[in-house]
């Protein structure tokens, strides 16, 4: 399988291509849509089509480039049935995995960042989404968040699969790209060194984390498959405008 | 491939083992004399031989478990052929790589935390052994160590590889248990961001690090591909005893 990790930096979200070598077919997991030209840069270098793209949850932090990619490449767009978007046309749920050439995604329901929250495995990788980040996770206090359901989730669900299976977040905000079940369950400082779920209720009650300032825009948008609005204050137009792409001249 | 990361908690010291299916064949990359049982029950419980096992250079601060595992289960003994060891069956080379079943191991000679320092390159992983640590690098003070080598073994070798190889260090002191080049090349605070060759070699020459305790026994002993003294000072007896081992009873 083609692997690469690539990242857009506004809102430090990562976006994985999946390739499979004997079909062409590709799958971006978490596309973003102003990193649209870059990411379709590096799959045509790769001599690669994308067949679907596929969302881990309705993001709040950006717009997914579904909706986007579907009109410029033909894309399918596979998403959580859970969250029953019309615009989707492959509800991902447990026990009926996404086949795209000889890629699997297994999809695992990991509620608590949102209801609708779905990991995907493929192999020896688990993308987890913002239900398990690198040393974190996502926050439980907006879009049906449940700090005890996001424990649950980590804690029965991920850490329930093998130490070595690659961990690939959503986010980081420090340059860390990867991470494995083991290195989680032994040092993330919410969820791994056994901690309880007292003690979890009790830090993500407490983190005092502002509101976000594109949640507004980004949830309606990613509802509709990735819609941007037609009008955005000027300070967030970098989550709608092309990576790269300068007001300038 | 089967692949398992095993701590050895005396020296934080990380073996690796690979498996082949087809074949049952495993390699086992850095084993340590004291955690041979440990190894060798998860070798048994996964259904696998040892064919070989394979040093990425003379360690100072473990005693290898090479001379043992061959003695117990008939495995050979591969480690890079410069440090020309009589002990040893497969000499590791640039250009010469040892196949295992389906399992190919390609070495990259990384000199700098010892002049002979190997790393092993399978599919999309890189052990690095003490050449680039998460976040960090072996030290260079001894064993002919030397910065501006280990400079040019990661910053030109180990660098130039693919962003998503992964990275599976010898040791970790924290806990974490996987990298990436993406994320050593953006985040190493002594090799990465673009640090500068005279950069580097000033963090090594003040990093003023104590002697290590072990070395004294650990390079005689590893030159012989494993051999444990016959008497240790009571401190250091760990280094040898059976992991899990209690001198009590």
């Amino acid at each position: 399988m083609i692997f690469k990790q690539l990242l857009e930096p506004v809102s430090s979200s990562y976006t994985y291509l999946l390739g499979c070598e004997q079909t062409g077919q590709a799958v971006l997991i978490d596309p973003v849509v102003n990193s649209i030209d870059r990411d379709l840069q590096v799959i045509h270098s790769l001599g690669l089509k994308i067949a679907y793209t596929v969302d881990t949850h309705i993001h709040a932090d950006h717009i997914t480039a579904a909706l986007e990619l579907k009109k410029r490449v033909e894309s399918k767009i596979a998403a959580p049935a859970f969250d029953r978007l019309p615009c989707v046309d492959f509800g991902m749920e447990e026990g009926r995995p996404l086949q795209v050439g000889s890629i699997t995604l297994t999809g695992l329901h990991t509620p608590g960042h949102t209801d609708g929250h779905f990991a995907y495995l493929v192999g020896e990788r688990i993308f987890t989404g913002d239900a398990l980040l690198i040393d974190g996770c996502g926050r439980t206090d907006f879009q049906n968040g449940n700090a005890e359901a996001l424990y649950g989730s980590v804690t029965h669900k991920l850490f329930a699969l093998p130490g070595e299976t690659l961990v690939y977040p959503a986010h980081d905000y420090t340059g860390r790209h990867v991470s494995s079940i083991a290195q989680e369950k032994a040092r993330n400082p919410r969820l791994g060194v056994g901690k309880s779920l007292e003690e979890f209720q009790r830090i993500m009650a407490t983190l005092n984390l502002p509101y976000p300032k594109f949640i507004d825009y980004a949830v309606p948008g990613n509802k509709g498959c990735g819609i941007c609005p037609t009008t955005l204050p000027d300070e967030l137009e970098k989550y709608c405008r092309p990576m790269g792409e300068s007001r300038q001249g």
